[in-house]
């Protein structure tokens, strides 16, 4: 069929009517399947079951200084887990942490810390009247949520195809002090696949914020999570910080989760040293030390940055064959309609889809209905409201191919009910 | 020599100046010891190597309902190791949390929780004039840190060989609504080694707190942790509160740290169904799930309760010799002298002495100079400041026994030389 904006009504109705005889089919099958969160297939969890190896129990697994894992201690990890992270993270060991299952966790431990004790001697946030943080939209529904629920207001900010509009953001954080972060996912964004360019990586460094604790929370949860080669890079913010004279405006956030294991993996928190002291102190009246026989175990198996790589390309065999699956079915199904676009994303975990304004929640509905479920609609908006209501984040890396190609198929059909009926309305 | 207290000053000076060529004889060995904090040594971390090779990589690590361990989910841990702690808190699995590697860190989340969100729909405890918690003392210097840090006002409670003072535990719960808590280590206590009894715990179960929201901080770290045999009972909070008719009132702590490996275990709360409801929503914005693979590693390997207690009796047949070295060495040197008592514990991980009044700080840094690092005098108490000066911690489980052979006699001769000096002022 030709392009459906433009099309006439009878058209229309005709096209609708063989859409829900394809619908109803999909439905007698009674699928259950899917694509709703970013979570590593079984596969891609076997690629790294050579870490459970790596601590076998005939010896003492003493770290690089020969402490001994096993014991208390060492509340920023061991020596060789913080120089793995600081190559990942682009960062010295000496500025990074290493914890433990949950880089979100660690975010959100220093919102708390921020919240209870305030950033380096400024006022406790919970002690403040507004409390601000920025969000570009789409984005990560967790970071947001995680701020929302600490009372903070959200704030969206648009994306453009290089990161965020710096112009708003500028704007927003050099003229109200209230602002005092930012939550950013610098490559490969949730959902959009977007690297920041360089030049929006300058701008981040180059900001002067009105309010001397305002901190850019730099979750670089898909660092070296490429699907293609060469790899793209992204600007170093710690540098690029440094560079303007603005050393303490960041935290980096980054985890194996995506790299090895989703619930058995580690995570790291880089900033800079006197942030780092401040962390330190509030950590030890938290705990005695992080589960270091797994930071062990991971160093043990990942080695160093080249060996990252070499698994990350094993983690891409796997996964880009499943990006190929949705674009493709996106492209045949949807290509030349004039009712979707959707990004090609270069790394990362998802697609970011866009239907006609009006949509979305109605897409995620039908495709609910016939078994297969995707992200919430509005999701990746601040309080989950998508103004335009037509973005789905489409994850595709768990279901297995067979699968995918199904709900990929039926999810274009339910895209094409829902704009049919937009554009009958 | 006969006892010190009533002894002539010329006798005493006497002493001193044998004591003193003791001392220096010590000091010549250039020794550097530690007695400072609850550690387990490597050989009690040895016992649990077996945890390594729990979960091979050979296979998929699925828990008992074929959940995948090493993917997202499952925020209050993985079924198996819910009913294992369950086991060890008296406790159904359906009350447990099982988390990571840290029970202080549960601790501090629920403190946390607490001062941002309230309890159960209270008022932001970071929102009120003043909050109070209750510390029986001497007690776990990092206990009382947690709260200290967060601006909350710590009570000194007098401790009896039956478990806190109840009379001023109840006039200070029952009479003040700024009171939101009491810091309880109910089992082998830290550090005298006392067990509540029986009627403690009821009238802890019965208590008619002035504010909903007060909680009973339950930390049972040592609740299989026993040094003789029959074990020792403590009676079970839970069930005494809902016999009372306060089931909200509490939440029960533990953990493997000094079951397995004080860096690699893992950890649980337990509490009633609806707080343990109000805890999860809140969970969910700090976590996707706990590690999963460390806790099905440690069903494995510790399987139940009768698996936790056979393994409890090859940690006891390590440390008991320790406390033996220790307390023979206290009797020998100091028995009859007058001048301190400490206690005989039957389980945990702690001698808890008390010297003359006005000695304590002079001990330890007596000892300290000598090369043997004991934990800081005061320690114990709210703020550090142990009123009387007498106290201090032993903690004998981390050196080998040759080392505390030389470490409690340099300790004896300390305690004397700071005495005598005392009693000479």
């Amino acid at each position: 069929m030709a392009a459906y904006v433009g099309s006439d009504a009878e058209q229309l109705r005709k096209e609708l009517d063989s859409l829900f005889i394809r619908y109803e089919g999909f439905k007698l099958r009674g699928l259950k399947l899917n694509m709703s969160r970013g979570k590593p297939s079984p596969e891609q969890l076997d690629l790294s079951n050579g870490l459970f190896d790596t601590v076998p129990s005939g010896e003492r697994p003493l770290d690089s200084t020969g402490e001994d894992t096993r014991n208390y201690g060492l509340l920023l990890g061991i020596p060789e887990a913080r120089t793995l992270f600081g190559q990942i993270l682009c960062a010295p060991a000496s500025e990074v942490l290493v914890s433990g299952n949950s880089s979100l966790a660690l975010m959100h431990d220093t919102l708390v810390r921020s919240m209870l004790f305030g950033v380096r001697g400024s006022k406790p946030w919970c002690t403040l009247e507004t409390v601000k943080f920025l969000c570009p939209a789409p984005g990560y529904d967790r970071h947001f949520a995680l701020t929302a629920s600490l009372g903070i207001e959200n704030i969206e900010i648009a994306m453009t195809p290089d990161g965020p509009d710096m112009d708003a953001v500028r704007a927003y954080v050099e003229g109200d002090p209230a602002v005092k972060g930012i939550w950013c996912v610098p490559k490969f964004s949730n959902p959009e696949g977007v690297v920041y360019s360089n030049d929006v990586v300058c701008q981040f460094a180059a900001l002067k914020p009105a309010a001397e604790d305002f901190r850019i929370f730099w979750d670089n949860a898909y660092a070296v999570h490429g699907l293609t080669e060469p790899a793209i890079a992204l600007l170093n913010l710690r540098d690029a910080c440094i560079q303007a004279e603005n050393p303490d405006m960041y935290y980096m956030f980054a985890s194996t989760s995506k790299i090895t294991l989703a619930s058995g993996g580690i995570s790291a928190l880089s900033t800079s040293p006197d942030n780092l002291a401040e962390i330190e102190k509030l950590l030890s009246l938290q705990n005695i030390g992080p589960d270091k026989v797994n930071q062990l175990r991971h160093v043990r198996f990942l080695r160093d940055l080249d060996g990252v790589k070499a698994h990350m390309r094993k983690q891409a065999a796997l996964i880009a064959p499943k990006f190929v699956v949705v674009l493709d079915t996106l492209e045949r199904e949807l290509g030349g309609l004039g009712i979707a676009e959707w990004t090609k994303p270069a790394g990362g975990y998802f697609v970011s889809f866009d239907g006609l304004d009006g949509t979305a929640r109605r897409t995620v509905r039908l495709a609910k209905e016939a078994g297969v479920v995707l992200t919430e609609a509005g999701a990746p908006y601040p309080y989950g409201i998508d103004k335009r209501d037509r973005n789905i984040r489409i994850a595709p890396t768990y279901p297995p191919i067979e699968e995918l190609v199904i709900a990929s198929e039926l999810f274009c059909v339910c895209v094409k009910i829902a704009a049919v009926e937009k554009l009958l309305e």
